[in-house]
C-alpha cells in the first residue's frame, strides 16, 4: 500500500512566494498524516490561468527558479523524503517554438520534488483551445510519462504515472502510456473550472480512463475563484475497477488521504522506454526511482475521506461566493458596496457578498428616485436588517434635476440617466471610501441589453452575471430555506423573490413591458447562447417564430454592452466572457423564413 | 501572359449578400478590363474574423450556400468563364473533428468559382494562433494546394495555385508545394491586419515566397475596419525574381490589374497528386482545368498600378480614419459625439472623425467645470471654427453641485465626478439623438490607469486607443502640415499642441503631476507593453529604477479599467485588446532587486 495526499489548495495567480509556501504548509500535512506522496493542482505554484504571462520570461524564470527554491526548503523542512507532485509554468529550452510562441517555449508542467531537488519534470500532453481555454497560445505540448518507482513501506513498490487535467479529456496520449507502462497509480494535477453538472462528468471520466490505464486514478482540482473562473476542488480517487475510494469537498480547502495498492510494477529499471501513445503521437515513458520515500509504515490505513456532492443549487450558489470572495481579497480590497433596490438580483447579491466576506463587509446604497414605489425601500430596508449590512440612502432626485435643467431628457435617456446617476454615485463612494463595486445584473439581461451602459452595469465584480433570472428566483428561495432548516432567518425579504420584478424607472414599469416572461426567455436564451442553436433549430425546438426574431436581435446587439460588463463566476456550460466570443461589428442576422445568399 | 486582378475590397462581416453583390460587381470589373482571373481577400465572403461565429452551424451553413449563389449569379451575368478565387468560411464534412469543434470542422477556406459552380477548394494550411489570431479554435488546417490550369488566350497555359495568408508566413507547406507542381503563379488572398511597418514586412515576405515557389506571386489584402482591426490593403505582385510588379494604395478599395507570365506549366494531366509540404505534414497537390476561360485576347497590356507606401504617420493616421468610419457604418451609425476639452487627445479624435465621416455629423460637447482653464474653452472653440463640426456647451457645474450636496466628495473621487459627470452627459445626448459616442483616451493613459472609468473612458469606440501620447503630437502636426501642403487651414489649433497636458480636474493640474515626461513614459511603456521586458531587461535597456517599479505597477493594476475600455483601432505590434490578454487578479509584480521565491 502507498498513502498518497491530494492537496486540494486555492493558488493565487502569480503569487509565486505565496503558492510555494502553501506547497511547504500542505506537504508538512500531509507527512504528518503518513503520506510518502501529496499531490497538487495544475500550475499550483503560478496559479490558473496566468495567460500572457506565460509568454514573459521573466515570469517563466521566475516560476522555474521559485520550484526549484521549493524543493530546497522542502527538504530544509525535513520534508525532503516525501515525493511532490506540483504543477508550474515550465519551458522547454533549445525547442524550436511554434510560430509565436517566444523561444524557451513555455509548459504547462509538474515537476515531481524529492530530496531537495526536482526529481523529473513532464508536461501537459493534450492542450485544450476551446471554451474558456486558449492554450495553443501558450503553451507547446509534453511528450514524457514520467513513471516513479516509490517504495512502500512494506510489500511491493508503486510506480506512479503523472499526466495533467485535459490529458484525461482526450483520447490516447498519457493515459494509454501509463497503462502500457503498468503504471500502479495515476496521479492527475486538475486546473478544472466549475459549471453546473461537471462533477458526474469527471467521475464517470476518472472512472473511463482508471480502467484504461489499468490502475487507481487521482485526480487533484484546484479551488477558489481567479477572474470570471471558480474551481470547485471535488478531488477524488478512483480505483481501477471505478469504484470512488475518496472524495474531497467542493470549494473549500482540504487534504485527502488514503491508501492505495502498489504493485503492478513492471520490470524495466530506471530509464527512457518510447510508447505510442496511439494519438497519433510517440511518448517517452521516463522510469526514475525515488529511494528512502517516507511513507508511514505500521500506520493505521488511512480512513478516506468521501465527501458528498452538493446538490446543484447549493452548488451553484458555493460557487457564486467562493467567486466573489476571492476576487475579492485576491485583489487586495477588503470590503464591496453595491446598490440595493429591493428588487431580486441585488437582494440575492448582497446575501452572496455577505456569506462571502461577512455582513459588516458590505455596503450598500438605497437610491429612490421619484418612480421608486414604496415596497422598494421597505424591502430593501428590510434585507438590511435580516443580515445587518451597512446602509445609507442617497436620494437621487436632486441629482437628476440638475441634469434635467442641463438636458431636458426624455423617454429612454431619461430612464437611462437614473441608472447612470446610481451607478456614480457607487463609484464616487467606491473612490472615497474604497469598496469594491458589486454589480447585480444577471444573466438573462446581460444577454438582452437590458441594462444601462455605466449604470446598473457599473462595477468591478458581477456576481449573478452568469445566472438567469429564473434561477435567480431558485437560489434565492434555496438561500431561505436552507437558512430555515438552520433555524436562522431567511436572508432574502419574501416580497422581494415574490413581486413581479421592475427597473422603476418610469412610473409603474415592469420588466414584462419590454421582456417576455423570464421562463419563456430563459429557455430560449438557453438554447441559442449557451447550445449556439441557428434560427431553424430553435424553431423546430418549438420556440415561438416571432418571439424568437425579436429575442435574437436584442442578443446580437447588445455584443458591445457585454464588451464593457465587469467579469463575473461561470457558472453555465456558455458564459459571457470568455466561453463566448462574438464580433460587435457584425451584420449577420439568424435566417427567418427565407435564406440569405439564395 | 495571363491577365490577373485582384480585387482589394471592403467587406463586411456577417454580410454574406452583401459580400456576395461586392463579388460580382468587382468580377464585373475585372472582366471588363480583361482578365481572366479575379482573386478575392481571406474570407471575403463572411468578413474576417468572424470569430465565435465560425462555429454555428447555420452560419457555415449560409457561407457555402451563398457561395454557390454567388458562382450561380455570376453565370447569369455572363461572367462564368471569368475565374474567381475567393475566401469564404467552409467545412469539411465527414472529419473528426478536434476536441472542441463542431461536427463539420470549419475551415478557413478559398474556392475557385467558374462555370457558373464550385470547380474546386482548399483551405489554409497554416493556423495562426497569436497575437490577435486565435485559429485554433475554429478551424481544421486544409491540406490541398488546387493548380488550376487557365488556357491563356495565345501562348501557354498558366498554372495558378491558391494558398492564404498564414500560408505566406510559416515555413513548408503551400509555398514548397507549389514550387514542386511547377505552378506559373502563386495567389494568396490574406486578411492581414495593419501594423506600422508591417508593409515592408510582408514586401520582403513576398519577395522570399516568390522565390521559394519559383513563381511570381499576387497578394490580394482586404481594407477596411472590423472592430479592433485595421486591414490596410497594399496587395501586390511580385515576380518570381523579387521585382514588385504592382501595388495597389492603401486603405482603399482598388482593382490592381497587371498581365503575368503563363508557361512552366508542368506535363502532369488534371489529378490529385501527394507531395511532401516540407513542415511534416504531406498535402495533395489537386490539378483541374479550366477550359473556356475568357482573358483578353490581344489586349494592350495592361499597365499595372505601383503605388507608392504611404509614410509612417500618414499611415498611422489613415488606419485611424479607417477603423473610425468603418466602425461608425458598419454599426449602423450615422453621426458621432465626442468631448472637446482644448487638449490635444479630443483635438486629435475630433480631426479623425471629421474626416472619417465629415465634421457635420460630427458632434462636439464643451462641458467646462469650475476647474477649466480659459484656453480650454478658447482652443475647443477655436477647433469648431477651423473644422465646422458642431458644438454644444453643457457647463457642469450645477450638476457637481447636486452630487456635492449628496455626497460631500473631496480629493480623487471629487476628480472622477466630473469626468463622470462629463461621460454621462455624452451618454445622455447620445441616448437621446443616437450618435455613436467617441472615446479620446490615449495609448500612454490607457496604459497607466489615468483616466476615469464611466468618466473619460466612456463611449463605444475609441479612435487614439493604441496611440501613444508622443505620437499623438505627431500626428497632429502632421495633420497640420499636410492641410497646409494643401492650402487649407490647419484643422488643429496651435496651441492645442504646444500648452502642457492637464485633465483640468483640480487647480492648477498638470498631467506631469502624476505621470513622468511622456517622452520618457512612452519609451517605457514601448519596451513593457509591446516588448513584454521584464523588469531586468528593462533595467539594462537603461530606464530608471524607479521610474521601472512604479510605471510597472500602474500597469499592472489598471487591467481591470482596460477590460471595459472600448475597442479602437490597432495600430501597434501589441494593442491592449486582442494582442495582450493578462488576468485582472494577479500578484506578479516584476522583482526590482531581488528574487522571488529565491
Amino acid at each position: 500500500m502507498l498513502r498518497i495526499a491530494l492537496a486540494q489548495v486555492n493558488s493565487t495567480v502569480g503569487d509565486l512566494d505565496g503558492n510555494s509556501a502553501a506547497i511547504v504548509e500542505w506537504t508538512g500535512r500531509a507527512a504528518a498524516a503518513g503520506a510518502g506522496l501529496v499531490v497538487f493542482p495544475e500550475m499550483m505554484l503560478t496559479g490558473y490561468p496566468v495567460e500572457d504571462l506565460a509568454l514573459r520570461a521573466s515570469f517563466v524564470e521566475a516560476s522555474i527558479r521559485t520550484l526549484r527554491a521549493t524543493a530546497a526548503e522542502l527538504a530544509e523542512r525535513g520534508l525532503g523524503s516525501v515525493a511532490v507532485v506540483t504543477g508550474y509554468l515550465d519551458r522547454q529550452a533549445g525547442l524550436a517554438p511554434r510560430v509565436g510562441l517566444p523561444a524557451g517555449a513555455p509548459r504547462d508542467g509538474a515537476a515531481v520534488l524529492h530530496g531537495g531537488a526536482v526529481a523529473v519534470t513532464s508536461a501537459k500532453h493534450h492542450l485544450p483551445n476551446y471554451g474558456v481555454f486558449d492554450e495553443y497560445r501558450y503553451f507547446v505540448p509534453g511528450d514524457v510519462l514520467p513513471v516513479l518507482r516509490i517504495a512502500a513501506p512494506s510489500g511491493e513498490p508503486a510506480d506512479v504515472a503523472v499526466a495533467i487535467c485535459e490529458d484525461l479529456w482526450q483520447e490516447g496520449g498519457p493515459v494509454t502510456v501509463a497503462g502500457a507502462a503498468r503504471a500502479s497509480l495515476l496521479v492527475v494535477p486538475n486546473a478544472s473550472p466549475y459549471e453546473r453538472g461537471k462533477g458526474d462528468a469527471r467521475l464517470a471520466l476518472c472512472r473511463r480512463r482508471a480502467a484504461e490505464a489499468g490502475a487507481p486514478l487521482a485526480y487533484v482540482n484546484l479551488i477558489g475563484g481567479q477572474d470570471e473562473l471558480v474551481f470547485d476542488g471535488g478531488s477524488m480517487i478512483v480505483s481501477a475497477g471505478g469504484e470512488l475510494l475518496a472524495r474531497g469537498p467542493q470549494f473549500a480547502e482540504a487534504l485527502i488521504v488514503a491508501d492505495v495498492p502498489a504493485g503492478r510494477a513492471g520490470p524495466e529499471p530506471p530509464g527512457d522506454y518510447p510508447a505510442d501513445a496511439r494519438d497519433g503521437t510517440t511518448m517517452t515513458i521516463r522510469r526514475i526511482e525515488l529511494p528512502g520515500n517516507a511513507a508511514a509504515d505500521g500506520a493505521a490505513p488511512a480512513a478516506p475521506q468521501l465527501a458528498p456532492p452538493l446538490e446543484d443549487l447549493a452548488e451553484v450558489y458555493a460557487a457564486l461566493v467562493t467567486g466573489t470572495r476571492d476576487y475579492v481579497r485576491k485583489n487586495g480590497f477588503r470590503s464591496v458596496i453595491l446598490a440595493l433596490s429591493g428588487g431580486i438580483d441585488s437582494a440575492l447579491t448582497a446575501t452572496i457578498a455577505s456569506d462571502a466576506i461577512g455582513p459588516d463587509r458590505v455596503h450598500v446604497v438605497l437610491m429612490p428616485s421619484d418612480y421608486s414605489s414604496e415596497h422598494s425601500v421597505t424591502d430593501a430596508t428590510d434585507l438590511v436588517r435580516r443580515q445587518g449590512v451597512r446602509a445609507r440612502t442617497v436620494p437621487i432626485a436632486p441629482i437628476v434635476k440638475a441634469f434635467d435643467s442641463e438636458l431636458h431628457l426624455t423617454g429612454l435617456a431619461q430612464e437611462n440617466l437614473q441608472a447612470r446617476i446610481r451607478g456614480m454615485i457607487l463609484m464616487s463612494i467606491s473612490n472615497a471610501e474604497g469598496h469594491l463595486v458589486l454589480t447585480t445584473g444577471n444573466k438573462s439581461e446581460l444577454a438582452t441589453g437590458y441594462s444601462t451602459l455605466y449604470g446598473d452595469s457599473a462595477g468591478g465584480y458581477a456576481p449573478i452575471k452568469d445566472v438567469p433570472k429564473t434561477l435567480v428566483w431558485r437560489l434565492a428561495r434555496w438561500r431561505n430555506e436552507q437558512a430555515a432548516r438552520n433555524g436562522a432567518e431567511p436572508p432574502i425579504p419574501e416580497n422581494s423573490i415574490a413581486k413581479p420584478p421592475s427597473a422603476e424607472l418610469r412610473p409603474g414599469q415592469l420588466d414584462t413591458d419590454s421582456l417576455p416572461d423570464y421562463a419563456v426567455l430563459d429557455a430560449l436564451l438557453d438554447d441559442y447562447v449557451e447550445k449556439d442553436m441557428g434560427s431553424a433549430a430553435l424553431l423546430a425546438a418549438g420556440h415561438d417564430p416571432a418571439l424568437v426574431e425579436r429575442v435574437i436581435a436584442l442578443v446580437d446587439r447588445a455584443e458591445y454592452k457585454r464588451r464593457q460588463y465587469p467579469p463575473g463566476p461561470k457558472i453555465s456550460a456558455k458564459n459571457f466572457g470568455r466561453d463566448r466570443r462574438l464580433p460587435i461589428t457584425s451584420r449577420w442576422r439568424e435566417p427567418l423564413g427565407g435564406q440569405p445568399g439564395s
